[in-house]
């Protein structure tokens, strides 16, 4: 059995009021990260991280995650070249989430073409059903995703 | 079986760049929810909802959730009286995210006192191992837990 990466996890307290960085990974062994803009503060994506992704994130101040899809270490840019400088990185109450502050070294970050991945808003004040329409939110795409994924 | 609240996820094009709202909930019925303060662009929190508490999020522009310790729905501030009032809200582009800009009616979010639940921050550039120490990102509580909650 290998050595974890971080701090088995403590007495309640300590998670919530300590300094001792003891993140809960979910059954899966990922923690779901919010990635926002260091300019903007826009957020631009949610994705997780398992304790590689996260070491590896700390040590190189370059966004790197989990893939779900592919279900493997994931180098944020490795294939588009939109890479993410980790400005600011900050853990939740009780450690199982992750606030990410970056600079997109690049257009944007979201697969369909877009900065981020939420371009879409859901309209407020009515009952949920059919009728209900998401609005685009956004001036439009930033980039190709056919040229910059090559596919 | 009861009406599902929410459109069922038809083919990937309309899922990442249409106008239905076919939300994915995971095989526990949930989405991760990154909240942020309308004003000051700041991650508050991050918690989940399920096919219910966003239905009444959409309709009542107050933040419920689903309370993943408690199992139950979760209106936002019913014991605190800290609910969060809906500016916007966003879906991503896999619509298996959601991201919810708030008033807080209050000081906070954080059970544990402070404004939000980030209020720690990992340091960078290192190795992760036992000599690694969060810090203390905000100014202190803005509110007494206790007094708040109750216990």
């Amino acid at each position: 059995m290998s050595k974890p990466l971080f701090a088995n996890r403590g007495e309640k307290a300590e998670i919530e009021e300590g300094t001792v960085l003891s993140p809960k990974f979910d059954k899966a062994g990922l923690l779901p990260v919010v990635t926002t803009d260091h300019n903007s503060g826009k957020v631009l994506m949610l994705a997780y991280m398992n304790d590689l992704a996260l070491a590896k994130t700390i040590e190189t101040k370059s966004a790197h995650y989990w893939s779900r899809s592919r279900n493997e270490l994931w180098h944020k840019g490795a294939t588009s070249g939109l890479t993410q400088k980790v400005v600011e990185l900050k853990i939740d109450c009780d450690q199982d989430a992750i606030w990410m502050s970056v600079e997109v070294q690049g257009e944007g970050c979201c697969h369909v073409g877009y900065e981020g991945c939420f371009f879409r808003s859901i309209p407020l004040g009515e009952k949920p059903g059919a009728s209900l329409k998401l609005a685009f939110n956004e001036g439009g795409k930033v980039f190709d995703p056919k040229k910059v994924y090559g596919k």
